[in-house]
């Protein structure tokens, strides 16, 4: 059977890599492009040399004619205002894609403004292909897999946006979240930061350290309350402190909400395993998940707890963030796209120790 | 001028370490005896190697004729349900000693025994010797000072309990906090739970590993319910998370509240800086303190953020958890109960990069 | 087509755990039994979080009359002295199995004893068992894989040493090393001593740290030399050192060697590609390796610098101490004594970043 | 008493800040200028919100008028090439002057020559101000202490020199050296890389990474060489690997030589200990030094295992490269070239565990 042909553009970030090793070791899809702005004329295992051996493709610069030429779907692992600068011409060409970036997250261009006016480095808050956007379907496999299934466009959620998501989608879906308020705080591994240097990133400064950043106002939260809001037919309001860690990758949130009405552990439990049943990617563990118990593979391990007086609850989910929560997410939402089985190229156990 | 001379029980221990390397740089106290279950018999620089050059005392064994005779002061850094053994008759010889563990945190034995329920090591939570919780101070230097300079006992606080009620402490006093409640996500370093090896405390399994534990359960928050309670006169309620970092030091608390009233982030970072005036290890800082903007050092640094609507407000602290929260924190406390600058031997930078 | 059978021994510890990930994901082999003595009659899931939805074999405890009933090829992923315990019956039964310890790594008696010398806890020197010598192979795949394809008896080597050994074939073959003599530095991560807990292995104690152990004196060398001295004809001394690091996995082997003849840096490299051409696992790199750069992969990646005179030379060398240390390489060995192609259960890219 | 008045220059680097640190906990010495060309008109604690209630100095830009005006003595905490553009000026003003950087490090311009074609970032080999070599004196207190007194500048060594340094100097003044020669890897923590992000200090990729580079070209080599064979009158050659830890402070080196005669460990430590006797920050330890033995101290701890046959040593030498590697050793200095005792200001202890 022939391969289908995926091309990757921003091949040569941490998303693009992360992309293309699945791609390595998938049975039925291969990578056949590898384009972006930095590293380009370099093969890829100079520019990673633990890709030695693996892949000896060049990167190519990125180029309107070369974008979705030759291949069966596009994945931009690429900042925000990439994707839509091709998307157009894609469209036109009837060349589906899936976009790492928030260009597509969000159906209503309000909804984009809202995330736009929280993101850090877009100044233009008006969505400049809106017309695009109902084209797209956001990609949490788990609750909207018939769309991406069929979906021309999939924009892929955020790090942290997929582990609130998949963390409270149960008790949203089931109205279980008074006030439809939840408490988060989220703990990010670096990588999440890409590949280039800064002071926030140097190592000697983050090494042993923690450091709480865009309290109240990190842009993942607009797509995730607008996605709970959407399951449970009413409000969601996030209070969301990221927390960067002196740790490479994975993202834990700890979740607290009141209950709508009293529930023991026992039964919210079942609840979220019923809930995800079928849903290979999702665990749902007895017992608090860890950072490191999602390492490396492509787990949502999900947990909760609940008071003494059955009327608080603490959901707690891990993901490894750049699986899960980037390149994993987005090949599962490509197999969907394509027909296949949700779990090709995504079954690796997590590293540990 | 002659120095005091401190009597360090549980000498071995994390704790009775730093009490030690901080009286081994005091300009006037001066430990004289070494104390503890284990090692007995050695010297302290074969036990801890780093101490080489700085400090040859020979463990001694705990025995009741050692214990108080001939110092001015004991500190007891030892598990819960050591100091009660010694403590009467250390009364009767009216030798004053500060206690690391939970037995005289607490002036009224109900407030000990929900303490005691909560705590997983303690089977019995009447206090064994209640006659004496009403001589006892619990060490909080920055809101009880002037008891603790003549308290007989001081308890020193839980080392996730300082962290929280410095956080709080403004807020309760101004009856600030909606409700009485506050939703906290504490992290911790590995050293709070001692030199033991456990299977919680392996590396290869705590290494770029962040472990929740003891959802909603932590006796830490007893006493940091009661106290914030005993500032605002009204209720103090902490739904509370503790997660384990791969880390060795530091305590980064982060305290989700609504506000009673809207409050600009301006005047509340104002009250905090006139609240903590003439503490001089309190730090208000005017962005997030990071865990290891602390390390090494006795300050504890908080800052806050509140919402677009002012209506909700962040409070994050950080610590180093074996200084102010804990040996550092004990020796502020010995400072003042011998009538000294709180500073002595404490005036140290924290260790950055 | 049905797959083989393997059962694992020791199959809780790290080294059990390793071999059954990677089974878990081998297309033409699968664990049917665990066992171990810890955590028998427990649920592996159970014992091991992460592997939930992966598989849920219950732990067996050891047991003559199962230990290699039932299955193709055993794994004993133990401490010495156990595998022997067990060997002659399975030797009579014609059963075939992998040893990770050095009970089957020496042909010659007398080799053993110098060994088990060298190791801190063997008392006894004597092998228990030195009829059945003579049937093992020593676990080398690039090196003596047609021995091993046909062997009874594969002894997996000890960690450091393959990371020795295969940095060191190619000079030794060509008796390129002046004296036979080379100094060498190993940094090694946690994870090879297992997960039993111990105060050198105590989080706290072990992070941000760099332990030297055993200078001069660690068991490794004996199996090294005596493949290097194999290859050569002649003599091979190693002087090492090994340095425990604060990281999890890895090893990282620093070689340093004068040469026999003068030799340029590329000729040198050349001759090293030369030497592992057809062994997908050796990676001879441009540029030093580095630890992180085989970290979740079989991969063992080498580059060496030669002086500016060229007649000295640094060989480096690093390994996932759990994969191509360990389970990887054991596996390696498994396919070839299967007659499977090397590679399968193996092709994963090292986890980066 | 008055206290002596310090600048430094180069303020707001990591080896600046360390002199900052230091200063201000100094009984007779204080910081009253801050110069550097980064950060210039910032509050330095803005730039280092650690500093925050310690230090108010506002940072000056660098200007020749500055540089010198005002004070007892200036640190230079700069790269190379910054000094000396002052050098002249301050020698006529007869400012004494201590240098980070390798400026001052070498009496005869042919060895300065050496050092500098080895340098990564220096072109011109010449020294721009050779006539006032001769002024200076290369700053290893525990050897060159009473040229240190008298000295008008101090070239204070490089990291890895000294510890390298005071690991064999011992052995090289008793001419134990066989050959003179001695093969050293060295393992050091990320911050003697400053502050400035760069791809190699990239959190994500350093982070559980151990990184050899610039394996046999180090100039810091060409320092120690030329220091140990001043020792020993001899030839002094080293093979030097430097391996780039995740971890952020520590310098610990492996040294391997042959013995020009044997001889017994015992003997040899009791040499050690005979040769530092006197020097309080030269700590020679029974078992191997640990990298965190000596965090946050101005410790240089030593330990050394000779071979079976008494023919070979293994020397083991642990420093914090920012305290006795860099700022901590800048201090003893600087303490002896004003007359104080060379332990003012740097009696910290380890920050252990």
């Amino acid at each position: 059977m022939q391969k289908r042909r995926v091309q990757i553009v921003g091949a040569t970030g941490y998303g693009g890599l992360g992309m293309l090793e699945l791609l390595l070791g998938h049975p039925q899809l291969e990578p056949v492009a590898l384009i972006a702005r930095d590293d380009a004329g370099r093969r890829i295992d100079e520019v990673y040399p633990h890709l030695t051996g693996r892949c000896a493709l060049v990167v190519q610069p990125p180029d309107a004619a070369t974008i979705g030429a030759d291949c069966d779907v596009v994945v931009f692992a690429t900042p925000d205002r990439v994707s839509v600068e091709y998307a157009a011409a894609l469209a036109d060409a009837r060349v589906r894609f899936i976009d790492y970036s928030g260009d597509f997250r969000f159906r209503d261009p309000a909804d984009y403004a809202q995330y736009a006016r929280a993101h850090p480095s877009i100044a233009e808050t008006a969505h400049p292909l809106a017309a695009l956007l109902g084209r797209a379907v956001y990609g949490v496999p788990e609750l909207f897999g018939e769309q991406v299934a069929s979906a021309p466009i999939v924009g892929n959620p955020g790090c942290f946006a997929i582990g609130m998501i998949l963390g409270l989608a149960p008790l949203f879906a089931d109205r279980l979240v008074a006030d439809g308020t939840v408490t988060v705080d989220g703990l990010t591994g670096s990588s999440g930061a890409g590949k280039k240097p800064s002071p926030s990133q140097h190592f000697s400064h983050l090494n042993d350290n923690v450091v709480p950043y865009r309290v109240f106002t990190h842009q993942h939260v607009v797509e995730a309350q607008q996605t709970l809001a959407r399951l449970s037919g009413g409000h969601a309001e996030l209070h969301f402190v990221p927390h960067l860690l002196g740790t490479t990758r994975g993202i834990l949130s700890t979740m607290h909400a009141a209950l709508a009405r009293p529930m023991p552990r026992d039964a919210l439990l079942e609840r979220y395993r019923e809930f995800y049943a079928g849903h290979p990617f999702v665990r749902v563990l007895d017992s608090p998940p860890t950072l490191k118990g999602t390492l490396g593979s492509n787990y949502c391990d999900i947990s909760l707890v609940t008071s003494a007086d059955q009327r608080r609850v603490v959901v707690i989910s891990s993901i490894d963030n750049l699986l899960k929560g980037q390149s994993g997410n987005a090949l599962q939402n490509l197999n969907l796209m394509l027909g296949l089985d949700p779990r090709l190229g995504l079954d690796r156990p997590p590293l540990y120790p």
